[in-house]
């Protein structure tokens, strides 16, 4: 069967899209944070939409937020198609929601020409893709792709409360994470804004992903002595923002200086820094940073680390505090994608007209853990200046429904084309 | 009338000492910041002690906690003694409130031996003595002498709430603050603990304030841009936390310089940092510091705002991120001590047979606001290795006694030595 070329519908997309940007902190749109009852809101909105489109709705222990339409042949297992609904704080409107949004209306699509598939389709909301204030991201594709250790479940927020604890209170279940793990998905498409400024610059409809970055978060903490600022003489201070601030230089000195060798995509960040006890006049006792250093050649992380390790430390002496060993938070290898979807969607890209770049991605996504269970792909559409994680983010309708429609296309395609083995046909 | 020496009670002050350290944030002893439930149910603690020593209570419209021990001849006006009981985060023990409950000490010991002075004594436990979540320090004293003003009073803490509003919260009344300006305090003494290494170190028991340091606050803040930390090449990013982190390092570096040269008692400190939106993976968009930078000269403290100003602003340009204008949050002049006071405060020590020293205080007080009202003095008790601000702050009961003895018996001597004008005669 030729694949048909069914419209999605740029209004119904749309109004889903603004829909959710109104469920926000009204003080710094657009914050969503997961584990909020803001997100848990949100969530309720979307499975009210699964149910309506026909979905049959659950959470899985890990969190996840699933929709799902039974296929002819359920054997053959699952197409899932989805990203997440959380936010950063004041972040932006299409981050995640674009890719969910996307899976929302392939099943309208598929309904409203009465198309059944062969396979099972899934839509998947992940749980709390973005750092989480458990520390942690894509908490949901872990907990899907086996991922999600003990040790990460243990992980707490400021006010004390463990991450296993906050999944339960969104649906989900740690004693049951096995359950969550899954065997049976095929193929997954997740797709997503670009976050950069390649397809706006060349004029793209859709960037097809080659490999997402692999990103490690590394925490260091500076204790020094919390004295007096006033009585406290410069020479006898233990200042643990001293060292913290000239770590912050470092970091950015070595990541412009790895990332102009250009043997491969490298940049560092730090966005989190606290002091305590955080007052004028206190010297400060404790400084925390945490570091996001993203890389697609892992060898440069393990380069990063080891000069970060000796920096800061040289910095704790300079300023007569002590360095904590590092902590590595989170740690995500480079993820490929899988070249048979993602010759798949260039074929589709190209049927409806529309025109393709095979790209690296900068950003983790769930997609990076979901290709370890399964084949997995990506399709970033144009965003306004790469803009990003900020409420300035946009992506224009039409933008966005090109690439929905290659996705759809896609796993009509693949619902023919996956390998069919005997013991799926024989379940039938 | 000889002086009487008359005798404290160590243990009574040192129960009442130990009583308010329990009322703290049990979560991070010792915490009892001013304007939060702790604080007022620890005032509410003082003002049960006050009114049991016989004291009237009041709070005056600066939010100032009084309670008075009316004179024989209340028109001779009033000789006040006090200090605070609010904290910093994670603060001490001693740090203002060794002064109230001296104050109170000096009312149950004068109640003990039935006597009446001839001028009016008030125990002042001032409001917010330490920087409160408005930004703003010594808010009470700033109120009792004129040196409030509305703009201070339009100040909002990080939940949007005016200080003028929290004003009325605890008692005072911004509209009244006229009310709070005093004129009739003839003397005013303060006792701190030292919260540095002289007096320790030399084995001396009181520290007699020559002059307090001024105290200026800069606040610094920086604007960049929300990118994502991934997409977000090195060379294109707008940090805002590069141009603070080396604004720190400039900080430091400047008034190591400036103290070096010995000229005068100098030291600055960046003890408060927050990062915007303060996500791992969002590059910063906008990061605050705040600078404390404290001297007995003057035009030290203009030198080193001029030098931050412009060092600062090279930061900001590499960082490619935009420099507010500096704002200068408080400015409070070196304050010196009253001549007068201070030969009285010697003669008791000696009279006691205790070993006083001159002393500048490095931190700042709330008898540098009341010396622009009245003739201030300030008695420094030994503290443990200098360490406040934290809670290993420790003095020893008999340090503070011994330093109460010499407050008690100065506020005798003062009783009949200081001026009585015709007016107040008359007025009996």
């Amino acid at each position: 069967m030729p694949p048909l070329n069914l419209a999605v519908d740029v209004h119904r997309m749309w109004a889903d899209i603004m829909s959710l940007a109104e469920i926000t902190d009204p003080q710094r749109p657009y914050t969503r944070r997961s584990f909020s009852p803001l997100f848990l809101e949100g969530r309720r909105w979307l499975a009210r939409q699964f149910a309506d489109a026909g979905l049959a709705v659950r959470i899985d222990a890990a969190g996840n937020l699933i929709g799902r339409a039974l296929g002819n042949l359920p054997a053959l297992g699952v197409i899932a198609v989805g990203s997440h609904s959380d936010t950063v704080p004041s972040g932006g409107r299409f981050d995640g929601i674009a890719g969910v949004v996307t899976g929302l209306e392939i099943i309208r699509a598929l309904g409203d020409a009465n198309i059944r598939l062969d396979h099972t389709v899934e839509i998947i909301d992940f749980l709390a893709e973005e750092p989480s204030e458990y520390g942690l991201s894509c908490v949901g594709s872990r907990g899907m792709s086996g991922a999600l250790d003990p040790p990460m479940l243990d992980r707490t927020n400021s006010a004390g409360e463990k991450l296993r604890d906050a999944l339960h209170r969104v649906g989900g279940d740690s004693h049951r994470l096995d359950a969550a793990r899954r065997r049976d998905i095929k193929a997954f498409i997740e797709l997503h804004i670009e976050q950069g400024i390649v397809l706006e610059a060349e004029s793209l409809d859709v960037g097809i992903v080659t490999a997402i970055v692999g990103i490690r978060r590394i925490e260091i903490v500076f204790v020094g002595a919390a004295d007096h600022a006033g009585t406290t003489p410069m020479a006898l201070r233990k200042d643990a923002l001293i060292a913290g601030a000239n770590t912050v230089a470092s970091v950015r000195c070595i990541a412009e200086q790895i990332a102009a060798v250009g043997q491969d995509y490298f940049v560092a960040t730090v966005g989190v820094l606290t002091v305590a006890p955080g007052a004028a006049n206190v010297v400060p006792s404790k400084c925390r940073i945490v570091i996001d250093a993203r890389t697609t050649d892992p060898a440069l992380t393990e380069r990063f680390t080891r000069m970060i390790e000796i920096e800061s430390a040289r910095h704790a002496a300079d300023a007569q505090v002590s360095r904590m060993p590092l902590t590595i938070l989170s740690d995500g290898p480079p993820a490929g994608c899988d070249p048979t979807l993602r010759t798949v969607l260039h074929e589709n890209t190209r049927e409806l007209g529309l025109r393709a770049i095979d790209i690296a991605s900068g950003a983790g996504h769930d997609a990076a853990f979901m290709s370890r269970i399964c084949p997995s792909g990506m399709v970033l559409v144009p965003c306004r200046q790469g803009k990003s994680h900020s409420p300035e983010e946009w992506a224009d309708a039409n933008a966005i429904a090109a690439g929905a429609a290659v996705v759809l296309q896609s796993v009509m395609t693949l619902d023919q084309s996956l390998p069919r083995d005997a013991a799926a046909h024989g379940g039938q």
